[in-house]
């Protein structure tokens, strides 16, 4: 049997096993638990985990039944093109359903372009343009088919408080421009190169808790960033964290005539209102799932109209004013790649990079695992570098998917990616015709329409769940919240990764030991206190180690709880135990210290007459044990299962009576 | 049963219980698996841990049987000072023994305290008083009996490289000096402070690989720094690592005549040489342990003799010069707690404190387990912190226990710290009598007696031990030595701090899965890989997590593995798996992300027509699991053990197919 080829060798080869031999006794079993094959070497286990991480699965790409030069080629062709897999079954219903949810979509999709352009500090175009191409790469490289590709908020938001330290958008909108077209580039750069390398794992890193954290974070920060909108503030804070943001509305209100005009936050808040009311109708009814999607569209057209009637835009009410006509304008020469600042576009492409993938990926999981297929991370990764490439080359800043309108794409019943082209050749069509139509439209409906989308960020529901589940994820949630809040995006995702991290080591290597009884009516040996119900084998103290690994951060602690614990027994009067079981089940790995302490509990045993024996050890510590010499010295006291080791106590114990 | 209280409960209480229920039902057991008492929290967990770190065990200091005052406090004043303890049973033939001891100690202390003396660049008597005050202390407040106190190679070489960046020695000796008393001073309260918290797990921190690479490359640093003693050159580095040091060596090699001098290269190697023999002796024939004890007086006092006699240090022999006569004087003046480089002292005095410590308590440890005691690491912490805080008002520097010092204290047979007693006051009468002959000591002697003891400092057996066992705690060991010896001493120390604690992470988000069959004869089922006669059930895939923890950072991957492997076993025809029973009895806990792609794993293999079950989930897991709802969506296929999982499969798919 390959051990190199671990997981892949199938338990049916063991039925030719099973007809040899179906019984055994308690010695053949020690003889197979002190001498097993030699496990997977430090590096042979890396290159089979790289090997599995970097390749694709091959039996899908190489199935047994049918292995002809054409049918590979198909199946490579069809890995790398989704498209040719969905593409053969489509028909005219599917496309009426693709129509459908493409049009709710574009209705939503429009005025969100055009708030998150504003987010981003671009002018409204960019937002248009990047709800063209992207969509498109994405519907023939995507493997997912509910996700809306497009501008997000927090991208939207993250772009601006990373770039703007290099160049003020105020000061000069084309080199700043240049920049977010370069960051967008690398970014796209860094997203295909994970998935060609297959390193989707990485994403996993920003932990559950973490992206909830900072998505509600992010959302506050966005939502005061609006009140610029809402209140027609012309001088406002570049930062993010809440403190600088709350000064400068406060020396905002310091100033009133000046600054602040109540007509823009009057039309600001009644549409808001607006929206809001049909979120909460589409939530309740079902069926109007279309009310929430349209409303942002009716609010623009409406308030723009008011606009133009009244001439609002002359009593202090700002507005959009000229959005050049026309598709998106070719950018290659955008592209700097010789900046001065390389350093610092390329450390934000690769934090924008990892926050689009992050958000893409969760979204489209979630959305696949409703409908039962599953998505390959890479794949997705590959297919949103790609698009994210050809999309900086075309005058379009970082897309990804939209948490929120994916969800109004899967409500309104999409079928294919076929939705997303639908709504890109929609806003094409905009572009092309209806941009002057935009003149009169107020800013501050944009701020009301992204403040509208942030709600679906704050995530409370799952705040409390990883509260209610895990304090110390909870502690990493907190972290990225307030950290994104008052510090710095950057720095908030930094912490929540740091605490993550720390979590796993302290969880790790938390010394503990527990007293193990065995539960009637079974040969099993469980936590006494996890199982109130487990019986002690008098005379015999069975304990395990409660951590995974037994390493040089705990194991003197594990050594000295077994000491104590055995010593308070004696002191007690309760009766001194003659062997000590150590059950290693849970030991995944051992080290020289953990080997070390382990030797250091046998000697202070044996000076005591106390004998130990080893139950249930792992490949690799029982291949250290050997190594270092520690089984011989346990003198065969090791054992398959805690209820040999018992029976074997009990035997001696018995034996040593007579 | 008090939860808090968890390791104390004693398994004997529970022999009430079995007096009532021998015997239980599968269905008894499930419920029992799905309905545990309340885990411990967080917090609970938090605060159970810091007592048991915070405080001694409770049954040593009060057990139950003498519960009187005079008892208690008779109990507390032994358990802080050891010496009532052995005091009492003291008599004359452990005295002698004691005595031969010590005076074996101190004919070896006395040239290595002058020698060490010389390497932490202070004049020669402060050695000499660090080998007075500091074992004194430490006889009455130690609990290890073999242990030798006094300066240590490793320390003297870390004091000079850390403060002479804040101090010259050869600029300002006073000043120096008084830095040296003032680190060692903070190092007393630093490591006094460790034992009082009971922080002695911090000691811990550095794990045994890291100590053996460090104190590997610390030999050869200091190594190197003796070629200047021995090659008399005046001016040399003050840097520790190999480049500077053999660009020095080199830069005076080409000015030979006015800096190099082969007399005393002569009278260093001719000595060196004399005292490895010694040693090669002593360890052959152990009846000789004496002879290499002795060998560098008998060193010191030929060469002093053949200096005085040939007048040789008109030559170009350096010689130490004047040692003034007399006992330690107080040094509480020198303490410059006001200075203006405190955080650079505290650093230093920080590092200083964790070496020293770290090197006491591994050599107490391991020569206690040799004669079957035990040493409370916390205890020892404080007595090593009080002996330092006496010792930095008494002119001396930081002392700890001497490896080499140690090795033949036990040999020679001591009994009690009366051996440290015996050689204090032997190297008091030499300062009051015997300085005045060091007078025409070659300084030459004093770096191949630091040469000599350094061998004793390169563990190569233990580092090939460590190579053999786990070539990850090789990386750390070499990331210590080569730290050590090309960067800085600081610097080595920190790499290997973070590739152990990088390490503990690797292993413990390695994500693995393992397929389990049943060992032939039980009820047992393990790893078919460790157990190649380990038998398959049709129709039944049993997979195990082979990791401690299912986190956000390998879950993903784990359960994609586990899909994978189901739809290769599909692909090759092998057969459809239609139950799922996943061994949960590795995981120690599981986060949010974890239960979230368990969750996703079940709903694919529904879609799927593949039955999930769990089994031995622990306390931690099944709570969450409870918590989150992933029990009530499993409908009730929560086992207690593979076993019962498979046969409930089993009797499931008999039911199936009637």
């Amino acid at each position: 049997m390959s051990i190199a080829n671990a997981d892949d060798t199938s338990p049916t080869t063991m039925s030719d096993v099973s007809t040899v031999d179906k019984t055994s006794t308690s010695a053949d079993r020690a003889q197979w638990v002190a001498n097993p094959p030699e496990p997977p070497g430090i590096c042979r286990e890396l290159i089979q985990w790289l090997c599995d991480a970097m390749f694709p699965d091959p039996t899908k790409l190489f199935p047994l039944k049918n292995k002809t030069g054409t049918a590979v080629v198909g199946r490579l062709l069809k890995g790398v093109f989704p498209i040719l897999c969905w593409g053969k079954s489509y028909n005219l219903g599917k496309f009426k359903n693709d129509i459908l949810a493409g049009l709710t979509l574009a209705s939503l999709c429009i005025p969100q372009s055009i708030g998150y352009a504003n987010l981003a500090k671009l002018d409204p175009q960019y937002g248009l343009y990047t709800s063209i191409v992207p969509p498109l790469v994405y519907a023939i490289l995507g493997s997912s088919r509910e996700i809306a590709i497009g501008p997000v908020a927090i991208i939207s938001m993250l772009l601006p408080t990373m770039i703007q330290k290099i160049q003020d958008p105020a000061a000069d909108p084309f080199a700043y421009r240049n920049l977010v077209f370069t960051t967008t580039f690398f970014a796209g750069i860094f997203q295909a190169a994970f998935g060609l390398f297959r390193l989707g794992f990485l994403v996993d890193f920003l932990s559950q808790a973490a992206i909830v954290g900072f998505m509600g974070g992010a959302a506050i920060v966005i939502g005061l960033q609006q009140l610029k909108g809402l209140l027609g503030i012309t001088h406002f804070t570049n930062k993010t964290d809440i403190i600088s943001v709350m000064e400068a509305v406060f020396a905002s209100f310091h100033h009133l005539n000046d600054q602040w005009n109540p007509l823009n936050f009057i039309i600001g808040t009644s549409f808001l209102s607006f929206i809001l009311i049909t979120k909460l109708l589409g939530k309740k009814y079902k069926k109007v799932f279309w009310l929430p999607a349209m409303a942002p569209l009716v609010s623009v057209i409406l308030s723009t109209l008011l606009v133009f009637l009244t001439r609002a835009d002359e009593h202090g009410v700002k507005i959009v004013k000229r959005v050049p006509p026309g598709l998106n304008p070719i950018s290659t020469q955008n592209i700097q790649i010789h900046t001065p600042h390389i350093s610092q576009i390329l450390n934000a492409a690769l934090i924008v990079a990892v926050v689009a993938l992050t958000e893409a990926i969760a979204v489209g999981r979630s959305l696949a695992s409703m409908k039962g297929y599953n998505i390959d991370g890479n794949k997705e990764m590959v297919a949103l570098g790609f698009m994210n490439l050809a999309g900086s080359l075309t005058s379009c800043y970082t897309a990804t998917g939209s948490l929120s309108r994916s969800a109004v794409n899967f409500s309104a019943g999409c079928e294919t990616p076929v939705s997303n082209v639908v709504m890109a050749v929609t806003v094409m069509i905009s572009l092309k015709m209806f941009t002057k139509l935009l003149y009169f439209t107020p800013n501050a409906i944009l701020a009301s329409i992204i403040l509208s989308a942030l709600p679906g960020l704050v995530d409370i529901h799952q705040a409390y769940n990883i509260w209610k589940i895990d304090k110390l994820d909870f502690l990493a949630c907190l972290a990225a919240f307030f950290g994104v809040l008052f510090l710095s995006v950057e720095f908030g995702l930094l912490l929540s990764l740091v605490i993550s991290f720390a979590k796993i080591i302290v969880i790790s290597i938390k010394p503990g030991t527990e007293i193990l009884g065995k539960i009637p009516g079974t040969d099993t040996f469980c936590d006494i206190h996890q199982y109130p119900m487990a019986l002690n084998t008098p005379g015999v103290l069975i304990v395990r180690v409660k951590s995974g690994l037994l390493c040089f951060a705990n194991a003197n602690f594990v050594k000295d709880r077994i000491l104590r614990f055995i010593s308070s027994q004696e002191a007690s009067g309760k009766g001194i135990a003659q062997f000590l079981v150590i059950d290693l089940s849970n030991l995944m790995n051992i080290d020289t210290s953990g080997i070390a302490s382990l030797e250091e509990l046998h000697n202070s045993l044996a000076t005591s007459g106390i004998e130990m024996a080893v139950a249930n050890p792992k490949w690799q510590v029982i291949h250290k044990l050997k190594v270092s010499n520690f089984v011989a010295k346990l003198k065969g006291r090791v054992f398959l299962s805690v209820g040999e080791a018992v029976d074997a106590c009990l035997s001696a114990k018995m034996a040593a009576a007579i």
